[in-house]
Order: C-alpha cells, then sequence, then structure tokens
C-alpha cells in the first residue's frame, strides 16, 4: 500500500499552498502537485463569479469540468505519479463524497487544513492578493461532515510543521 | 470532430502563455489549461536543472513522470474537458512522439509557436524573470521535426492574432 | 550635462515595464526605477479607484502625494542616484507641467512610450493581470500635448530596441 | 509631534511585507511603502550578489546608491508624505546609524520584526521564492546593536496583530 493522492481541503487564506510547497520538499518522490486554483484561474464568468463579500458562486457546468479534471489527477496516479491536490470543498461532505468517486480504488490520504476564521481573515489582508471576505466566508463551512485521516491547524502551528505531520501519514 | 487537446509547442520566451491566455477568452467553451512549467516547478534537482547558459537537463524519472502527466491530460480530455497543454518539446520530433502516444484516439490540434531566436532573447530579458540563455538556445531545436497542424510566429504578430488564427482550426 | 531622471510616459500595457528592464539589462550605471504602480499600489479607496471600463478616478489628496513622491525622486537624482521613472500622464500636457516644476534643474529626458490602442488592448488580454479597458482608453490622451526629447512605439518595435533607441539619448 | 517615517528592520522571511500590507490597511492615512527590496531588485551583480548559501554581498557603489535613495524617501516625509520604509540592517547599528542619518529632523518610529530563526527558514521554505539560506543567516545579525521604539516578534503573532502594536505607536 502506498499513498498515491494526498487531497488537501481547506479554505481560502488556510495555509494549504505553504503546507504543499513543505510537503514537496520533505517527501523523497517528486509529486505533481495541482490544485482547484488551478483550475478555476480564469473560467469564463458565466463558470466562477467571486462576489463582493468573498463569496464563489459556481455556474452550470463547472461540476462537470471538475469532473474530468479529478478523474485526470487520478489517471497521473494510476500512472505512477503521486499527485497532491489541494481543494476548497465549498459543498462540504458532499464535495468530499464527488472527489471520493473520481479517486476510487486509489490510496487517498485525505487531509483537513484548518485555520481559525478571525486568523484566516488577518492573513487574507497580509496576503493582499485576494478578495477580502473569502477567508471568513470559507474557514468553517468547508470541513462540514467531511471526514479526515489526519487534520492540521495552521492557526498556531508553522506550514512545515504541519506538513510534518502530514508526511508521517504518507506510506 | 472536435477538437479534444490544443498542444502548443514553443521554445522559452516565444509567447506560449500569453496565447493561451487570449485562446481562453476567444474560444466560447471553457477549456482547461496546463502547462509543463506547472509539472516542472519545484520538482527535485534530480530531476531537472537549470544550467547558468540557460539548459534544462531533465533527470532519470522524468520521462515516467511527464508520461503520467499526459496521460492525465488525455482522462480528462475524454472526460469531456479540453485542455490546452502547452510543452516545449526539448526532444523535437521524439518529443511530439511520445506526446501523441499519450494523446492517442484523442482529437489534437498540434501547434507550432515560433519566434526568431534574437527577439525571443530579448523578450527574455524584457520579462526579467527567467534564466538568460533559454530562449535562444530552445528557439529552434524544439521544431525539429515536429509537424503541426498550424504553425504561428509570435516574432511579428500579436498574441491575440495568433490565437485567432489558431482558434480558426478548433472544431 | 549627464542625464539624472528618465521619465517614461505611456498607457497601461504600453510596454513601459519591459522597456525599464532592458534599460537597466544596457545602461552601463546603475539606475533606481520607480513607477507610479508602486506608488498607487494599495492607496485607499478615497484615493484611487480602478472602474469596470478600466478608468482611473484620482481622489482628492492624490496630488499631494504624488509631488512629494516625485519631490523625492528628485533628491535621489540630485543626491548622485540617477532614476528611471514610469509615469502615466492621466492628465497629459498638465501632468507633464507638474513633474516639470517637481523635476527642476535635473537634466531630465522626456520618453514617449506609445502603442496603438487595439494593440494595447490584446496585450492587455495576453497579460491577464490588468484591469480590461485600461490600455484602450489610456493609450492617446496621455500623450495629449507632452512634448518628448525621444518617442518609441512598441506597436512593432522590441522593447529592447525601443531601449536601445531610448538608451543612445542618455547621456 | 506626527510620525513621518515607519523603518521596519528585519530578516528575510522575518514577516515585514505582511505587516506592510497590515498596516497600510490599518492607518487612516495614506502611506507611501518603499522597500530596500526594491532598491536592490534588478541592480548590476557588480553590485549586488546572492550567494549559493543565501548571503548577500553588496559592491562597491551600493552605499552611496542607497544613501541617495534614503535621502529621496526623506524628502517624501518632508514633503507631507509619510512612508513605510521596511529594510534589512546587514550591518545592524551601523546600518541603523546611516539610516538615522539620512533621516534626521524626521519624526522616525524605529520597528524591530523578530522571528526565531529556525522559524523564518521554515517560512522560507513555505513561500518557495527565496534562496534557502538567506532567512536564517539574517534572522538575528540584522538586530545587532539596533534601537527600536517598538519590536514585534512574528514567531507565534499574527502580521495583524503586530501590525496593530505597531500601530499604537503611530502619532
Amino acid at each position: 500500500m502506498t499513498t498515491q493522492v494526498i487531497v488537501l481541503n481547506g479554505g481560502s487564506s488556510s495555509g494549504k499552498s505553504g503546507i504543499v510547497r513543505c510537503l514537496k520538499y520533505l517527501l523523497p518522490k517528486p509529486w505533481i502537485d495541482l490544485g482547484v486554483d488551478d483550475l478555476v484561474d480564469r473560467l469564463p464568468p458565466s463558470m466562477v463569479t467571486f462576489g463582493q463579500q468573498g463569496e464563489v458562486t459556481l455556474g452550470k457546468g463547472f461540476g462537470d469540468l471538475q469532473r474530468a479534471w479529478m478523474a485526470g489527477i487520478a489517471t497521473m496516479a494510476r500512472a505512477g505519479a503521486p499527485v497532491i491536490m489541494d481543494d476548497v470543498f465549498l459543498g462540504g461532505a458532499a464535495s468530499q463524497e464527488r472527489a471520493r468517486m473520481c479517486l476510487e480504488g486509489l490510496d487517498v490520504l485525505w487531509v483537513g487544513v484548518r485555520c481559525a476564521p478571525d486568523i484566516a481573515a488577518g492573513r487574507e489582508i497580509a496576503r493582499g492578493d485576494r478578495v477580502i471576505g473569502m477567508a471568513a466566508s470559507q474557514a468553517e463551512t468547508v470541513h462540514q461532515g467531511v471526514v479526515y485521516d489526519v487534520e492540521v491547524d495552521t492557526s498556531h502551528t508553522e506550514s512545515l510543521d504541519c506538513a510534518r505531520t502530514i508526511a508521517a501519514y504518507v506510506v
């Protein structure tokens, strides 16, 4: 049994990208990293809109696109290239269920990346490159009903230490 | 017959990324874009090294990783999500052959993105974020023996106009 | 007589930043480069707002801030550090007059960076990181009534070649 | 008495930029922010070199350039535009003395931004865009002999909270 896919789920500004970089630094083998941000990047407004209060609205057709995207990630992993996938489960448990179906048959490590809403909101200001409001609005909802193999909380733990915790679960 | 994958091949600083953005702006459906830069990003030095003169050296194991990556892209396209893949065929015709095998059975539009070596080298300086030398060293070698459905040359044609030419071939 | 300040004036997406990088590459001495984008970055909305059509509105108090900024640039140049300042003369000749007063007594090279409106608009799409509309709305207005020592046009000339033309005027 | 310049001194990856963004968010007036990174950016290698172990070497002539730069910042502040200047005092107390002379006559708030060396080194990995080694090598040396009005430590305190502490000293 070998970990083939690491799924990191957490709200905006919860610290997923920093953890991904640290994981790639810590893990001995090369991992491909693909994030939902890459998928969402420059989609037409009919598919994704970012509201003034940081709310993300996904249009008709986004679900199909995302399913195809995850099916591709599953193929990469089956073909021998392990993948770190970072995601934002806007639909909580339902999003995980959809991901689980796409990744069926693979050894997946499910990781929850938590961050206290007020701390994530502060980091959103410090970053200066995100729509203000996303962090707070997603911090808790994305974890509702989601089941993890391991959870980390970046509120008071450094990215590198979170990555070490996760890496210990990678087999 | 519907175009499922657009492969853009061209050297560093030939203008592929600008063309991708324009294609996504012009094409009516949403396309996923994935580039070899995403794959190469932060791989361990045992896999990819960038020399002082801009030469790129791929280590043992990179080929397998890339094949898995392309197999995943093929799955995305088969599952209904069209993909724009930008690549740098360091091995010329042999690289295309490898890509062709991974994308077998799919409707692929092969696009050559050319740029005169001295112009690409100048743009590399103007960008200021690339290893100097990559543009000149790759400008012509990446096209050796490669067969295209359509070729564009960014030397004297704007990205948006190149994208319009390509978009006319997308069915 | 030695050039102490190079002022580059041109609309958004006219290619100023690429020319600045090439100038720093070509010129033998080290130059400090400061752009109005650095000044405008993260100012409160009471000072600068970017409209949906790409129009830039400057609030009360922005003029004072900008005058202080330019006075500082003048001091740097007088103290022996030559400065490349890139700017967008939203007020055309009146903006130049204001800059001229701030830079009084210094050897200034006034450079116009032109780009055909439709070409600048296309490059704005290709860049993917600017409010759409700024390029077209500024392309011509920023040059109205402005007097230059040298003008370059990036429509059909590469950044590096434009920089070479400008560098020949630097004494 | 009104604060005219805020000088933030801290090593690479100590968190200065995030604090600057939060300060601009918190402070009621608009502040200009200028950092030594802007100055160092794209200087010729004869002026600045970055070693493999993260060490920064400044060439002959850099001191003069920096003095002119700070003289310009002093002028901006005197002309009514308050400035946040973030710096890395590679020379410790001697660097502060030099800055003090350039800013003479101005109301300066001296701020130390500390971060434990191992934590800064971890954040350097998580950022993924810095030469590895800079954080650890600068973390303590830049504070040697430097005298502050207020010190913050980002090791266990968020950027926004550090900024709040600093903002309370701004008059």
